[in-house]
């Protein structure tokens, strides 16, 4: 699964619906948080260039082994730049967690708005994906244990954009121009912290929807599984009624003689040996994803999915050519995620094989990115509950350290995030899409005059940073012209700033 | 020498004054940047009861080294708390380089101010300073080589910092109690670089004689010597051009039959066995240090000293008595500073043992500390120039690490710190006296309606921190009335964000 994921909350993935309960399944049953997107462009390498830069090891210590370095890819357009002698912009992605190229080629929206800003495009990898690979460039090594893929931080991603963006400055003799940052998802959480952490780097962020509320005690854990919840509902109560009585049925099912059997017909598994646990994951990974994606247009995540495809999940399920048949129904609802195009003869349900990232993402997920997640009586899931403990305990036995539960917000921040950034911060721009249901670690409330929060109802996870397309509905282009409008505002002021220095 | 120092550019070190030039006089020839003051008080433990802090060695890896620990030290006083009742404030010194317990003596101020803000005044320790050593607790091992010394960074010092005052917060139920940072000198630095990177932790700073602008060539490499001559000359033009004039008058006297000998009774050296280099560094001490300690009142230094003591240092040189002899005159001058009470009946040069941490700031000095310093041809030292590449190749010779050049103004900022400040950050206090020779380096203009500049035209180095006495100008107690003052507004506008939460 060509995926990026933000791993779930390990309490979760020993319910009993998940079948099994051991670190090996953490990037297996993870969240998925970002929707990549392959461009069916014929010449992708027209979008970008690709450059590498001799990044540091470690910023923040000065060990010999902090000396070493590494090859950090990023990719650059500028074939829409104004150039260094006017000052013109530079935008930059801040990568997350996957191959940077990616990123770029589902950012449409930072391509669609250079011309009109006569911006630089780069988009800069994240150190431990993609070719971004520190120790040799060798991904086993560099993922071998703590003490390599220890360097894999939020922190150091960070320094490492500084670092890259004033050195390419310096090398256009572009010193003056103003950059902004774009990033969506956990790129977007890193977008957002970059403003406020280098100011002196980028004058403003785009961060969409960056769930950077979505630790400790900030945001309600049932947020997330709360907003799929809701998601399905609005399409109609038995979509979500049945969804939600769906596991029960499949582990009756399961239990009774040829039952296995009969979910392997119903569902159209390949293979003869598989569990209702795993049954139950692989659908559960696809309402998750849905939701998140579910998008006014049509996407195209590996197999192609049509425009609003929880309506058309609904549908099926509410099709009254299945009457009471639970099975039929999901069976109908799932093939809209796994199988739109009805190619699909049988479903590998083991096949979770992911070269962009997964593995990565867990030991992320597992040492730093501690996003208490859990579901209530109100979600389309089983109701669970989120224990640090099992998490800490799972993470230690899969990686041999702890995770470090209070950083993020140590380093970033969080807590009553209004009453501190009105005093301090300024230049960001937080989009959430309210179907999105990572929006619920969202910030969506304007802070100051300058930081502010464009919420979209009908939105998913960073509609707004996709490519336009002739059928995006008017809030979708509204929301991009008052980013649009945000960041000329941010512009403009430097520009004076700049003229009265 | 009891004193901390941020050392030379390693050019001047290799001027002929200087005699000699190799790694190990980093620390001996340095610039001291921080004049710390044992008070006379009969009782210093009622000041602050000493605390430990389990602290973690490395924030920003996940390494198995990083998760190694250390006692980190904190001193406390609640004498004047208001309690977490009434959510009173915080008031926290960010420790710069050196024992914590000198900087809390010397940092009388908060004292000073504490009743009335009702506050808890809390005194952090530098991590690799004082007793808070990493690898054990011992000193030998921790600064063996850079893959234990390579800790000791500005970054985790601040990381440090974030992570105790949350836990301490935490421990008296004072979440919303609000914070405010102060240091002075590298400290001061660390106390605007603190609030600039936690502002969820720290309500604003007062960062007082805080050259954080005196790195790359965001000022000139001049401004530290030329305020040095600038003092001296505001006294008389004779007694700037006495000095000026002394340091070939010695190479003159060195170089001829006797002269040493004549040397050493002009300026009663105890040893036999000095060079005209060793006598200019002794000198060269003198002036810098009396330069930023040029207080209005009497301070106590090791040995006493006068109020207003570069006036007392030119009245000696300017002594009619001494008719036209240099050598004596500038015996006359360095007995203000090295014997004000007149009870050394000889001196010895060479006694330069520091117990408190010439050598582990010439690690930072060589690492991350990058300030570019020269003499001009204005200054009353030999004219130097600065050059990178002998700094970071005496530095490799020492350390067996290069420094970073450019690490603190890609991790800080600094270029175009106004236009960068005035759209983000907020609630900093810049103060600097214009006597001091790091002012040079230090933000002498407002930046934002909350991030402002107090100069004043007759302070020296972090004067305001220092205990108030009844023979305080008016200057002063006017500076310190300001900083209240602006201290009220950030707390009166943090209890009304709270209070409307």
């Amino acid at each position: 699964m060509a995926a990026w994921f933000i791993s779930l909350q390990l309490s979760l993935l020993c319910l009993p619906f998940l079948g099994i309960c051991h670190a090996s399944t953490i990037p297996k049953f993870s969240v998925p948080i970002f929707q990549p997107e392959r461009l069916s462009i014929s010449t992708p390498n027209q979008l970008y260039t690709e450059s590498f830069f001799t990044q540091i090891l470690d910023h923040f210590t000065f060990t010999y082994q902090s000396y070493q370095t590494f090859q950090h890819r990023y990719l650059i357009n500028d074939s829409y730049w104004g150039g260094a002698s006017s000052n013109a912009p530079i935008f930059v992605y801040t990568g997350n967690e996957g191959d940077i190229e990616w990123f770029a080629q589902n950012t449409g929206f930072m391509f669609d708005v250079a011309p009109h800003f006569k911006a630089l495009l780069v988009f800069i990898e994240h150190r431990f994906y993609g070719k971004s690979m520190p120790f040799g460039g060798n991904k086993s090594v560099a993922y071998s244990n703590a003490s390599t893929v220890g360097y894999l931080t939020s922190t150091q991603a960070l320094a490492d954009y500084a670092t890259l963006i004033l050195d390419l400055k310096n090398n256009l003799s572009a010193i003056d121009s103003p950059v902004i940052v774009f990033g969506g998802s956990y790129g977007g959480m890193l977008a957002a912290w970059f403003r406020l952490k280098y100011p002196h780097v980028a004058l403003g962020a785009l961060a969409s929807s960056a769930p950077i509320l979505q630790f400790e005690n900030i945001t309600s854990p049932y947020n997330f599984f709360d907003t799929i919840a809701n998601d399905f509902r609005s399409e109609s109560e038995n979509c979500y009624k049945v969804l939600k009585e769906s596991w029960q049925q499949i582990d009756n099912t399961a239990s009774q003689p040829g039952g296995i059997d009969l979910l392997r017909k119903s569902f159209r598994i390949c293979s003869n040996y598989f569990s209702s646990g795993s049954l139950q994951g692989w659908l559960r990974q696809a309402w998750i994803y849905t939701a998140m994606t579910d998008y006014p247009t049509p996407s195209n995540f590996l197999a192609p999915m049509p425009a609003y495809p929880v309506k058309q999940m609904c549908k099926a399920i509410d099709d009254p050519a299945t009457g009471n048949d639970t099975l039929a129904k999901v069976y109908g609802a799932v093939n809209v995620y796994y199988n739109f195009t009805g190619t699909a003869t049988c479903f590998n349900l083991s096949d979770d094989s992911d070269p962009h990232g997964l593995g990565e993402w867990s030991w992320q997920a597992c040492t730093e990115m501690i996003m208490p997640l859990a579901s209530s009586n109100q979600s389309i899931f089983p109701p669970s509950s989120w224990i640090y403990s099992e998490r800490a305990s799972v993470c230690y036995a899969s990686n041999q350290v702890y995770p470090r539960r209070n950083w993020i917000t140590t380093q970033f921040g969080g807590q009553n995030i209004k009453r501190v950034l009105k005093r301090s911060g300024g230049n960001i721009i937080f989009f959430n899409g309210l179907r999105d249901p990572w929006s619920g670690g969202g910030v969506l409330q304007n802070i100051s005059e300058s930081i502010i929060a464009i919420v979209a109802e009908e939105g998913a996870h960073h509609v707004d940073l996709r490519f336009a397309t002739s059928e995006d509905p008017k809030w979708l282009q509204d929301v991009r012209k008052r980013e649009v409008n945000v960041m000329e505002t941010w512009l403009a002021e430097y520009y004076t700033d700049l003229a009265s220095a």
